[in-house]
């Protein structure tokens, strides 16, 4: 028997409307190239939105095209959002880091037709527009007396495309499933590959996130996660969603432009990632300033460190709530919340608890498995592959017409967790990361933690290495402060304060720096290539 | 273009799975009939769940049966509300106030196979049994030892029925827009009407209500909105969702007992009616206690009251939510949260504002239009039909071909609202009870409302009788306090200080008791018809 409730088959766009509707005048402010705050509101981004999608339909773009974006947070962005995924078309977001041969295979393989870029970021298309047969034109997001003198064909202002749209424009309705957004994942190794989200996977997401995170209409939330990378977690739809302020800082991530930006806007909630979180701590510390109108953060995309949740909740009393997540899942997968029982625990158990990964949201399923897919015991102990499934979870890789995902749905994220008996998920390594010596895994994240701990070092990266008795053994590379020397011997000596004596790595390199994607995460693939004889030379 | 994600077709029993796996050992408190309280948590709950879905399997019963519960607020009403909807039957909650009338007629409409009964109800089922010719079976909630004495037939008590159940049964997998619950409205004109809520319908309802009210895990929760009703706002969906606590009042609903309770159990929300707090914090005045521990109340059912709302948040320092839905709409409709712009008004601002009925949360759509369909201004002046639309609201009542909605999917709500431009719905009235004098509209419950404000008056109801020259005028009844006398026109004097003059009643009726229906809701119905000659004799 079926349930006799309306069908729903929601269109993003609901979202926008709904704020304007419901917040009209809740702020959206975008701190531009020069420095200065634009200021906005729901009201006028959903109008501006509706004449982005009336011009775009006029345009001749219909359902199922796929427009890109090459842009920073603001307000425009914000607006394209809406205005593409909207009126049917698919907003897929570029990430501004890419190598050019990336970017290239990234725009050809998702056929945009339209790309939406920045000012400060006409010198990237400039250089590989002649590759990109696909791209019919370039929205630039500026004025039209601000358009630079630039060799790109067929650019228009983005103020003067929406200039003559139509602020009446009624949002289409959309089938179950119509696509909305595409992103693609890094990709350390291979092509990168897209992920292409429904329209109902983003609003279904949204709203998990917003209870998993518990958000607020009244929270003030700077968004430093970029909006090219998964939708930035979602918050674009989940603010207007519950009608919370929202805060851009553009291009200005230095820690003294945050701190400002913070403060003059009041933000209560900030989302960001770890290497960004560093620069604002080091700038307060060092400006002797304390975050005081903000009650919590979020951390995602790294794995938190103790010094970090530390200095966050004694120094300037927020919250830290660590996340995780991947491109594959919009992204959150689990949250780790406060509980009740956190209120009465030293702090030490506390901070041992914040550092895991967290529990998953309502509406994702967690188990671990080992290599041959047994599902291995919630014990805390267990460690094993990470499989996931739910709503918001892909199927399968854009354009693959094979499935990534087992036959009951569940997907391995390439990670090595554990799980525990009170729900805590927490990443061990990544599955290709990990070194397996003797038939035991050796965490190649807690071996650079252990190191990161020395007061010489500023960053690690171990990687496994193939050995004749061991299968493999754990290479440590390390990158020393400024004007600082040690022997092996002491490094390795200091390690093993920290970890069983079978994880000391055989051996140690020094280098100047190591290799990181465009995302700023480690890329270990070269080094692990690179020295793949080193223990059987 | 379809995204590529996976697809979603929830069982409700997934989030019991859920709290068993994230939050083993969250409590779930219920106070028995004995007065003692039971102590019990998410994973037993889930554990005994389980077993009851086996042994209806195991007993026959299939997808879409419908099954009957004539029960008070606690944990075995929760393990059924699972156990039936988890196994693919339809758990249908029974109204024990209803007249035996109505009862049989609605469980004979559902064609209850099984009805699973408080043993304080045994002597309503023994009235009527003879009358229900579907029953097979009464599940008596109590040990096999407790069985009362009772001409019942088909009886066995719930924890025999269970003990053999499978504590490792799997849930099954649901279809899209399975059914789950069917609920009746109170019906104050004609035959009551199911509405028959499905599995997703109930999912996204409970996601959306947990960021409408803003709860959390950490919330200690009083439910002492009846689960019979609208399944309690979705609460026992919610709770598990998040990991809150749960505490379940039974039949112990005076002030005291509530009281002792939120003290003992640390409440920080509690949710019901206004009458039940109205005893609550009489019983705290008198007393000279206040509720410490309670962050916030909901408050739903029926519209709040001044009086109610200074009281919670002056004396006791609890944020009161004024909460709108109705059976239709699973029920969450509209929320009154507290918003950034609120601290930093005038009390009286914040409490003129709190008394609206609130804003919808996102996926509620509503408008005002006009007797004849015409969309009417969100001006906070216009008042229309107030019309909502959304995927936990009904398209069609149970059994009914004739769809519930007009071709654009919107139901009428039988109410007269109006909608301001910051989005605030007000209830003006229902738009059977609204008083239609000369081509213009007079809300019987700002009447009622203005009539409750003299000291010796404690129950007043306006209904609107026809009349030769103004199509219709207000009539009043007024139920005095005890021993007090009053005269008609003193009360026509005191009106004509709060309401515009032609509103004041024509006549003023002093009667014993007004009638009320099994929610606890005035029938005015009996009294229009009864005194439809009133102004034309």
């Amino acid at each position: 028997m079926k349930g006799n409730m309306q069908d729903w088959a929601p269109n993003v766009a609901d979202i926008i409307e709904h704020a304007s509707q419901q917040f009209p005048k809740r702020e959206v402010i975008s701190k531009t190239q020069s420095g200065e705050l634009h200021r906005t509101n729901f009201r006028r981004v959903c109008a501006r939105a509706k004449k982005l999608a009336s011009a775009l339909e006029r345009d001749g773009y219909k359902k199922g095209d796929i427009l890109g974006t090459l842009a920073l947070n603001g307000y425009r962005h914000l607006e394209i959002y809406y205005g593409i995924s909207g009126m049917g078309c698919i907003t897929h977001t570029l990430n501004f880091r890419l190598h050019p041969d990336q970017a290239v295979y990234i725009i050809n393989h998702a056929q945009d037709k339209v790309i939406f870029c920045e000012l400060a970021f006409v010198t990237i298309l400039e250089a590989i527009q002649d590759k990109l047969p696909f791209l019919e034109k370039v929205i630039i997001l500026c004025g039209q007396e601000e358009l630079p003198k630039t060799p790109l064909k067929n650019i228009i202002s983005y103020e003067q495309y929406i200039e003559l749209g139509d602020v009446d424009y009624k949002w289409p309705k959309m089938q179950q499933n119509d696509a909305c957004a595409l992103c693609y994942t890094s990709g350390t190794t291979g092509d990168p590959k897209g992920v292409l989200y429904s329209h109902s996977s983003q609003v279904i997401h949204a709203k998990a996130g917003s209870f998993a995170l518990e958000l607020s209409g009244r929270d003030s939330m700077l968004i430093v996660v970029p909006m090219f990378h998964v939708c930035a977690w979602g918050l674009p739809y989940i603010a207007p969603m519950l009608g919370s302020k929202l805060v851009f800082p553009g291009m200005h991530m230095d820690g003294r432009s945050l701190f400002d930006l913070i403060d003059k806007e009041q933000v209560t909630l900030a989302f960001g990632v770890p290497t960004v979180w560093m620069q604002l701590l080091n700038y307060c510390r060092e400006n002797k300033k304390t975050l005081s109108c903000v009650n919590k953060t979020v951390v995602g995309g790294a794995a938190l460190s103790l010094p970090i949740l530390k200095e966050f909740e004694e120094k300037h009393n927020v919250t830290v709530i660590h996340a995780w997540g991947m491109t594959e899942m919009s992204p959150v997968g689990t949250t780790n919340l406060e509980t009740t029982e956190m209120s009465t625990m030293t702090k030490d158990k506390k901070y041992a608890i914040k550092l895991k990964q967290g529990k998953p949201c309502y509406g994702v399923q967690l188990k671990i498995v080992s290599d041959t897919g047994v599902e291995l015991p919630r014990d805390g102990i267990a460690r094993g592959h990470l499989m996931v499934r739910g709503p918001w979870i892909l199927e399968r890789y854009f354009k693959e017409t094979k499935k990534a995902v087992d036959s009951l749905g569940w997907f391995d994220t390439g990670d090595i967790a554990t799980l525990d008996e009170d729900g805590y998920m927490t990443i061990v390594d990544r599955a290709k990361d990990v070194v397996k010596s003797g038939g035991e895994w050796i965490s190649s994240i807690d071996l650079e933690n252990a190191a990161y701990e020395h007061p010489d070092i500023i960053e690690a990266c171990v990687v496994g290495v193939p050995h004749s008795k061991w299968d493999e053994r754990p290479l440590l590379f390390v990158v020393l402060k400024a004007g600082k020397s040690i022997e092996k011997q002491e490094i390795k000596e200091f390690l093993s304060l920290k970890v069983a004596k079978w994880w000391i790595p055989d051996d140690i390199i020094f280098v100047e720096e190591l290799p990181h994607g465009a995302t700023g995460k480690l890329q270990k693939f070269g080094l692990r290539r690179e020295y793949s004889n080193h223990y059987s030379c």
